[in-house]
């Protein structure tokens, strides 16, 4: 793992959040993405190296629909950056953490990205990242 | 906001938990530290300029035990460097955001901390905390 590349947080109404992060923050959405086969509108700020990826279900099916009826709104993920991302899922997938997908695939931002089971890592969702060259 | 200091992981056993994220993260803890007046124990792993804060209640009155009780382990606090504590709490308190506490206090890793309730940041738990000079 590189480094954490972003924090994301499932969030009901995306324009309101975009409105509440950019006065948390102090710093401007800088860019809003819809990722149609994972059914979410994401938006994203930038910290220094680091990004908030605010996620909204723009489908009751959306993975993030899920999410939030079970948990409300909060923490989804964290995202790790990889430098290669089927060699990372191999040596997390031997050391015992579960895949939540076949193989990578992509996700926002231009990323190749694959997410792994919460209950191998005490309740974390965890995602690695790694960008599409 | 400077940056993105730490992510706040709430676990039950923290050996067990510090075994598990060395083998994720593929660095080791390099530095535990109990809070007495938070009544946690907590373990630090860094990836390039963030940190990853494992925190274990330590009695069952800790807020950690709290947390657990009603959520399970997951992740419990983002943490967002700042350079004046002070005038940071003083705008997002003017900005609507709700501190829980009077005022900024010692936590772990040499630090003064302030958190803000997650009703006003979308479900978050957010810390802001600069360095104890």
């Amino acid at each position: 793992m590189k480094q954490l590349e972003h924090v994301g947080i499932a969030v009901k109404d995306l324009e309101a959040a975009i409105a509440q992060y950019s006065t948390l923050l102090n710093t401007p959405c800088y860019k809003q993405e819809e990722v149609k086969s994972q059914e979410v509108a994401t938006a994203f700020f930038k910290l220094k190296d680091q990004k908030i990826e605010l996620l909204a279900a723009t489908s009751p099916t959306s993975p993030i629909a899920k999410f939030l009826d079970r948990n409300g709104e909060g923490i989804h993920h964290l995202a790790f950056e990889v430098d290669d991302i089927a060699a990372e899922v191999d040596r997390l997938a031997s050391d015992g953490f579960t895949p939540l997908q076949e193989k990578p695939f992509r996700g926002a931002d231009n990323k190749l990205v694959a997410f792994f089971h919460p209950k191998t890592t005490h309740g974390v969702l965890v995602e690695i990242c790694q960008e599409i060259r």
